[in-house]
């Protein structure tokens, strides 16, 4: 399966262009501003002054994480993705700048890592684990693919290649060379996206070994950390240990979700990336295997993965604490790039409906309204006062933050969002698959010829489409996803109902020709969703839910202490579209019962067969999403219920 | 208020003589053989190495935990408070034998703190903070005091007394002296101890000024530091935060418990006993305030405290997570012992029920049946692969252990139920207030005379009491304590209804005479308890109460997936007394509903619009303390319910 370039395609005012616009209005140039330490009040980035000190520009140490660089790398990325989009002639000459200090700070050889560089540098490649040296080149390298292919120029592509060239002759099998691989996986998918620019095999050759050496017997990890004398506390830390960086055991045998949550997901987008180049079906297994456990067993229903905040991390099958949750923005954006992958694997619908439940949920939670304000750790339940003084949950912030000393979400979500355009559609042979639903016009080329269409929708406010074919062939074959939520949808053309093969999540339609106009109307109730028994922490609760989006319970519509809300799933929903609410929802309402305060003395913590006393209230939901942009407050996903049923 | 002493009272088969049997047979000499650094598999206690070395005898480097001596000294007083109701020369000889190590290691100035002396004396009193170094010489006070008291030897009294005079020497308002206090309080409640023994004012003195200094605006700690030129990151720490140590602010003006629950706990202690022995106002408030604050809304059903796993700490009013709680059993032993402190202050009903829910839940939860194996940390919810695999909950363990590295618990255990005779009855005048409930012996003497009586009960199995009058004299009073948990109950002198005034929460019996008969008839119906609707998370739930005990669900009777239960209080309960199952206990059971793993893929994590199908079946509640003394398996505390008023 192809992607659709997003040069193909232009994405119209609607829900996604919303966001996108947001990001290039806001969040690339604010980006930019903390890139270059301008923001008062914000953790300082130092990305820009760390490359202008490897230039050899300033005098000045190196600022933040060992990681820093890739906080201008994914900003690179994200802005590229916009210039295809948008004439920004402003960031495209903020990009050639900073690719102007990255050829200056390139060694001679080709190395280029601030961190390095600024401290010393003899002991690059010396600790693969810890320093995220390899995270920071992947990144980089796909800065320079998508640069590249945005605007044709190829300096960054160039600087790159010359660094992957030192890369590759540092690593591999050969004896002459070191048999380690990335502490945190990004090099291997980037390393494919240069291979689809260069078909050079060695690139490909490169992203394979990476994926084949780790976990191997020899343990690189552990004889790394032998060579450094590696600190005894850290060496006995989670840190330490290889499970936690997928390196347990060879990935060929790996089945199960563990470790570092974004790492995980990195590691296996790139293994679904070289699955595909090459046709590898072992590889493919471990995906199948790890997609089943990952998204039937220990994700969130807002698509949040990573259950603890104890390095960021899986923890295991059915344990989704809502409180305490870490649920990162990065890795919901990773699992939401999975998807893609996973599409080009193969089309099944499930895929695009995890991507929908990554996009209007987990990930865009991540910011705010505006594009200013950012969530690193994306809570299914959330009590001020419980953030500020239990340290247990200290990671869950009430309110998102200006930037972070560890900015690796914010840049994340600017770079899924600006590619959007090329994750609405995807194409095989004849056919176009729609993954997305937007409002948008697509012209691109199929094997059998040139399609064209037009869609239109207010998805996902609502489920009705209209597609018009502007353009097609003999054989043309649109592919439509029929999301798993959906109880019940019309589909015609021109208005009468067409044949249609139902296969795995799509409506595959078949001779459709210029002028021809398919509707296609998602009816979008209200439902509740219960998780699995097996999950202990949602045990008689439910979760509300209309198309793709996760509602939750809010403080600023319900009062607090939301657990004492409960509601009766057989009474039914009201669904309004509020124009003027959180930049326009549709508000899900219910009766419901509060248990009262009444009776209850405040100095007073337990009763004894005291009969619970409830008030009639209405609960009031709202998208997920938008949560925390009308001030602190309580937050609440899953809501406990009541009635005969229950 | 004053204590009637253990020597006065005889406890006869019953619930409480079987602990204490348990901790005379199984824990006395185990622990004596853990301190040897005799048991296999156990971690090393060190103690008596530490001890042997600092004396000069052998060559050792200190083992263990700063606060090792400690343990020696906690097991010192437990085995002194057993000699009380049993000879046991063998034990004697053990205690001997370390007095005469403690005699050969003290200094010549007095001071005797094997973790200083042996690694650097010269640091002694520099890091008050940090290194427990009052905490251990307050608990080898105790030892001390309650060696003298049970057997009239000296000689660790008068270490101890010279040790005092040392610290007495070193600290104190003074300009000389150090202006410090304890990181960790526990000195100040034993010197009090000593003063009572002594009546020498220098005792009291250095007790309340200790509590005095305590957060004053000099921040002792800080400057501590600051001359220490302690770490960076740890100064960042919580454990260097004054409100860790209750020193934020002057205690007198603290109103809010807060930071790491044992030191909380023993301040309050101190500061009673200060304010009952100098009749101070100002700490009586504090402690009321304090109490008040506690029990009423931060305290868990077992009478567990410390929420957070983060520096065994308070977090704040109405938060008790009951699957990431704390909840030491050290904080629980201390809380009885404040119980009784708050009794000598004033005869409130509250505190023995108080006492009473400590006693038979959240401190003998510590111990297993056999008296070998302990919980440190006692959860209200536990599932092992939780505890295995997420590391939030590490520190619940879903087993009991043969020994901990920092081993606080066990000992500590084994003092409080050694001294449980001294804890039945307190005195007034001529009032003798019966406390706790077992089958006992006592004889003492009141101001107005002696008085002997005999006590028979099942107590807490039942709550039927018969009291026998061997001794009286005109104008003795006997206090029986009203449960608060009693809704009905009966009270007869010679069959007939005596004349009684009933004064927060004591039935006041007057005119006893020799031959009385006493019947007291608790009526002990099962109850179900609910919590404040502030605290979230309980909202929906109930805990299952009989008497004084609270019960939980085990997996062993239930299955697994506990938190799929629920309960319908309305339908009732039945309590069937059961011999032959843990030790003999009262087993409770209800009709319940389990949610149905039925129609639920196990690869299916969430499904929409779909009714929960529950089973009929039988829940089956133990006693709380009882758990996990069948295996490995889930526990639960606060159930789900259901039904029409639910």
């Amino acid at each position: 399966m192809q992607k659709v370039s997003s040069k193909d395609v232009n994405i119209r005012p609607s829900f996604l262009r919303t966001l996108m616009d947001r990001v290039a209005d806001r969040m690339i140039p604010y980006q930019w501003e903390t890139l270059n330490d301008l923001v008062p009040d914000a953790a300082p980035s130092y990305c820009i002054r760390n490359l202008k000190a490897a230039a050899g520009l300033i005098d000045a140490p190196h600022g933040g994480c060992v990681f820093q660089d890739s906080d201008l790398a994914k900003w690179i990325e994200a802005a590229s993705y916009m210039l295809v989009w948008r004439d920004d002639p402003e960031t495209e000459k903020h990009i050639d700048y900073a690719v102007e200090l990255m050829e200056k700070a390139q060694t001679g050889d080709g190395y280029l890592n601030t961190y390095y560089q600024l401290t010393d540098v003899t002991k690059r490649f010396t600790n693969l684990r810890d320093n995220h040296e390899l995270y920071c080149a992947g990144h980089m390298l796909e800065a320079a693919c998508a640069y590249y292919e945005a605007t044709g120029k190829r300096k960054l592509l160039d600087i790159m290649s010359r660094y992957v060239d030192l890369i590759d002759a540092t690593f591999g099998p050969e004896e002459n060379k070191k048999h380690g691989y990335p502490g945190h996986e990004e090099i291997e998918l980037a390393l494919v996206k240069l291979y689809s620019i260069t078909r050079d095999e060695k690139h490909l050759r490169l992203a394979k070994y990476f994926i084949d050496e780790r976990g191997s017997a020899a343990q690189y990890f552990d004889r790394e950390a032998e060579q450094r004398a590696s600190s005894y506390a850290w060496e006995r830390s989670v840190y330490a240990k290889n499970v936690y960086y997928q390196a347990g055991s060879p990935v060929r045998e790996q089945f199960q979700a563990i470790g570092h949550a974004v790492r995980q997901v990195y590691l296996l987008i790139g293994v679904a990336e070289v699955a595909r180049e090459t046709g590898d079906e072992t590889l493919r297994t471990v995906c199948d295997n790890m997609w089943k456990n990952i998204t039937r067993r220990q994700m969130y229903i807002t698509g949040a993965v990573g259950q603890t905040a104890f390095g960021e991390a899986f923890t295991f099958d059915f344990d989704l604490p809502n409180d305490t949750v870490y649920g990162e923005t990065c890795a919901s954006i990773a699992m939401f790039f999975l998807c893609q992958s996973m599409i080009r694997l193969r089309p099944l619908g499930e895929y695009g409906d995890v991507m929908d439940k990554m996009l209007y949920n987990g990930t865009i939670s991540g910011m705010n309204l505006e594009g200013d304000r950012f969530f690193y750790v994306n809570p299914l339940e959330c009590i001020p006062e419980r953030s500020k003084k239990s340290q247990i949950i200290a990671h869950i912030k009430p309110e998102r933050q200006k930037w972070f000393g560890c900015a690796c979400c914010p840049p994340n979500l600017a770079r899924m969002i600006a590619n959007l355009p090329s994750s609405v559609f995807m194409a095989e042979k004849n056919t176009l698959y729609a993954n997305l639903f937007t409002c948008c016009d697509v012209k691109t080329k199929l094997e059998g010829g040139s399609v064209s269409l037009s869609a239109d929708t207010r998805y996902p406010l609502d489920g009705v489409m209209k597609f018009e074919i502007k353009e097609s062939f003999d054989g043309f074959v649109l592919a439509l996803r029929l999301p798993r939520w959906v109880r019940s949808y019309t589909l015609t053309v021109n208005g009468a109902s067409p044949e249609t093969v139902m296969d795995e999540g799509y409506l595959y339609i078949n001779d459709l020709k210029k002028g021809d106009v398919i509707l296609y109307d998602l009816q979008m109730p209200v439902s509740t969703v219960s998780a699995n028994p097996r999950v202990s922490q949602d045990a008689g609760l439910v979760a509300v839910k209309r198309g793709p989006m996760v509602y939750c319970l809010e403080e600023k519509d319900n009062g607090d202490m939301l657990s004492n809300l409960s509601i009766d799933p057989e009474n039914g929903f009201e669904a309004e579209f509020k124009q003027d609410k959180l930049g326009g929802i549709v508000e899900i309402s219910c009766p419901a019962k509060r248990i009262s305060l009444n009776g209850w003395d405040e100095y007073e913590l337990y009763a004894q067969d005291r009969k619970p006393v409830c008030e009639d209230c209405t609960a009031r939901f709202v998208p997920y999403y938008a949560w925390n942009n009308r001030g602190k407050g309580e937050m609440r996903v899953w809501v406990r219920t009541h009635g005969k049923e229950r």
